[in-house]
């Protein structure tokens, strides 16, 4: 592994303060999240976002999501989704297993995001009947799985027709820092007012904890059972509030996100149309041949093939500035 | 919190040596389980069980616990554990969610321990007919829920009953270190011929990493989609297994147990006719009036009430042998 | 199989008049439950029970059981009921199935029966806390396992503690009929103020229905969900419901309840000392030797062995009183 | 309601000679499936398929099809399918709830039917990770959605591409009879190499009676505990027997599926290009404007619309010919 790697932000270094944090979180305290740090991320959340709210940790994005939905969609009914939204595509049926059977509803949009529009092509057609699975939520992730960002005002239209049709919002904000980085507004506004978040860390430089976000306590609490449920209480949850208060002290979770925001757009500059998409966090979808990314590759690049021919860079909060530039210089050089 | 403390093993402090494995592993490597760490653990335990197994890491013993059944038992299957197993009272019912419905089968047996005898009571009287939920697996834990140790008779007669029953069979060692420290046998003889083996560290020295240990193979394979499909799969799993390396590097497993084990008998040479189970782990059941027990609250020594008039202690890797003194000494005086 | 056939009621005749029914129902109608017959529910057992309810078709009594305990308990909690109730030892792990995973919390009691005083023992050990199951729900069964009818009061106890804990509350009605033809009262009554009723007609005379009677409408609205989800909504519902119907009719179901009630008694009045369990409703748990049993069957007389040492006899709606009079002679004979 | 009826076949009337063999079957048997008529079951579809065979009555086709996918599918698992299958459309998630989460991975195809190509677009993008849902099983429907017909050929190559990715393969006959009727061919040639069918008669003149049929007795095997698992397990389950082999019986399905096919046929004569799917089996999708549709129904006609401009007429064992005539007649005047 070099440093021209851009496969991805999810295996990237810890960041030291998130090493200092969990160090001094190695003092004997209440097991679970009975001790200090945990019981303190309520009330950092809730200053965050400006709104009461109640915070989790989990170790992995795919526990948050599923843990999150699990309050907002009872087994016999249905999740709104993009088609290649994460919990679809990349979570291995773990939405099933959560949500005891529950279906993924899909939709189709730009960038992977989807809007009211789409969502109302997805779900009109469902018959209001017991033949059908109805949707009780909509899930959208920010930033996309395309690196794309939805404004408020994206997000306020789907909170109003999910409001309409009495339907749970959640988001997965696995890459919620590189949103929030490139959208220069304030949390609470690019979460918008979706009932639960899936708050990443861990692309984000901690280690092993996400959070998950409430803004209905009543459903905090349902989760908090269905956590240990799963397994997913750790006894040392210390350690998991420790990392998730680390990145956000001073903002870090921010400094970072604007870092790999920063890599990718030095990457960016140089890639003109080879671009599949705007970038607007820290994903680049690139168009290239195979004889193109074997050129890339033997300059040392790391990245995954995206289909027959583009390829996917990924930046994350220790992505090397001169190895961006590098790989700018590279692409231009093709 | 002071050095008193004998609440329980499970919020301890994380050893210097895991720390030193999780800085060591903080390179850049593949995600999930593809990286060096991961890889190489299914050698290591192979080499500790002197027979082929494949391990995996998760972050809890409830999802440990819970995964392994999950390859023994189908959903409308049972497995038989005793009636005071960790699995039936303290995982919040996780064995329903990750078994999809089974049963637990509850068996008596002094010390929190089951026998043939006490197995057969639990299934013989099941009707071999569709209308009830048959036996799939059995679940024994090592050292038990009060601390005691199954000898390797012990565990070979029980195996052999599965054998003829056609049953699975499943250790959960939370504690299987302190087990095989107070036994004095191989690992492999504190395991036995069990399929899974839920191997614990984070009682034992660990930060947030148990692995499972299977024998077979074809288990493990299935466990890894299931793995996934809980939100187990952390993408920095290279810290799970370099605290799993770390604890099985130069037997600091067997080391940080024995530590825990003597601090238990230093407790349990006091307690003469109050203990209510012999003391074979680090866990000790002492009989004492609530006044005995506000009496030593009250010199700085923690641990939980267990029922009206006993008290549970539990020692740890980093028990301080002077506290352990000293609470001998109180418990004496008492 | 004879006239002196005393196995069990749950595969007797069909009664004459729901003949009649079903196919006076072999009229084209809607499909589903959008059939006259079907629409004719809600009215007819709000009218039986004196107060609003919602009435659904299904064809079993577990599928009524647990379409009934899937309103009242989430798949992380536990429904209470007695040790030998139907739901724990004779539906093959349904509540696991249909509650995703959800607990039977085992209470003891004489006869089959709970009481406030049982189930506080059965839930009071349980710390509130996420590591433990929480109950979220009260079933039992009128008339019981042994045949035990429980008496308004007690019900109303029940009620009580249900309330108090914010616990739901189910009676499994399979023989209903059988407790409402002993206690001499009203419907109502016999029932209590519970949220969902399984009112059994299979074994008291129809074919393959079964009424599950919601108290709350929106329980009602979420089983018909469930019920379509599990396979149970038959398209030509019509003759489920009229079998129903024809039930209620002129009080068949009580009619039928009384001949079977009938014949138990005469049965039981040759018993004396041998009965196990006063007999309340159609079933007699009788104790004789293996060698009267041989005895007995060598006359023709066909029953279950109940243990070693006993034997359960069940009449039903079409029991013989000639056989019933047989059989009370030939066990004052033994 | 007149009989002008073509809104669907799965509310008709039920033949006499189910009704004949139903009145035969109330006689004392043994309960559940231990009964003469549903011990004979297995020879009886051995004998009509040529090969062993193992059959359980269940009362519908949603149960038919979840409990054969059971079968053949882990909770981790999917099942292709065509996008407009009735297990994706119309049955509430059933699938999700019977197999635990699994998901229905939806292929393409003319007509609802899928081939090789159509599965192998849907799966080959898979990646084989445990990131990923991995296909189990397909699923094929004969008679399709649209009414249209696998040849044996078309089967056969299904298969092949099962076997050859180890995949389950289960066909949902619900209109199996029509298809068998249309192609000609013995019933093992239309159900072909498959491993379960679920063989449906209610469509076709029964009451409340479908068959699943395992061609692995294995299979059938694990399917009895998920049948009483799912409350399916009718205590005189004696009268589904008697429904099916009635349908059984001098090749009544068949001639009951030759009459429903005749008047498809009849009303397909006047509909020229207005057919949207050829007509094989007893369902015809026809294109009309909400005006024709309006005049067919003043004229006393019942069916659906099938979308904006087009109507879904499906006759059934009982149709009448003289209204096929009218309807057709009725077609050819717009």
């Amino acid at each position: 592994m070099t440093t021209g790697q851009f496969l991805s932000d999810n295996a990237a270094a810890v960041h030291p303060k998130v090493w200092e944090a969990m160090r001094a979180a190695d003092v004997a305290d209440a097991p679970y999240d009975g001790d200090a740090l945990s019981q303190a991320l309520d009330e950092r959340f809730s200053d965050l976002f400006e709104r009461d709210c109640a915070a989790l940790w989990v170790a992995t994005g795919t526990a948050a999501n599923c843990l999150a939905l699990a309050t907002l969609c009872q087994p016999h009914g249905g999740v709104v989704c993009h088609r290649e939204a994460h919990i679809e595509m990349d979570e291995a049926g773990a939405p099933g297993f959560y949500l005891h059977g529950a279906k993924l509803m899909l939709a189709d949009g730009e960038g992977a995001k989807i809007d009211p529009q789409a969502i109302r092509a997805a779900i009109d057609p469902i018959r209001d009947d017991v033949h059908q699975v109805q949707p009780h939520a909509i899930s959208i992730t920010q930033a996309s799985e395309y690196g794309r960002c939805y404004r408020p005002a994206e997000i306020a239209a789907i909170a109003e027709l999910a409001r309409e049709r009495g339907l749970g919002l959640h988001m997965d904000g696995a890459r919620f820092g590189n949103a929030v980085a490139f959208l220069g507004c304030a949390p609470g506004e690019a979460a918008g007012p979706v009932d639960a978040l899936s708050f990443g860390c861990v692309k984000n430089g901690a280690m092993s904890a996400e959070a998950i976000v409430f803004f209905d306590p009543a459903a905090a609490d349902l989760a908090r059972y269905r956590r240990k449920r799963a397994g997913h209480l750790q006894s040392k949850g210390r350690f998991l509030a420790a990392q998730i208060l680390a990145m956000l002290e001073e903002d870090l979770w921010l400094d970072n996100a604007r870092a790999a925001n920063a890599a990718a757009q030095e990457i960016a500059s140089s890639c003109g149309e080879r671009l599949m998409h705007p970038v607007e966090a820290n994903e680049l979808f690139v168009r290239c041949t195979p004889e193109e990314r074997d050129a890339l590759r033997a300059q040392g690049f790391g990245f995954y093939d995206w289909g027959a021919n583009a390829a996917r860079f990924v930046t994350a909060w220790n992505s090397d500035p001169d190895a961006a530039s590098a790989l700018a210089g590279a692409i231009a050089a093709l």
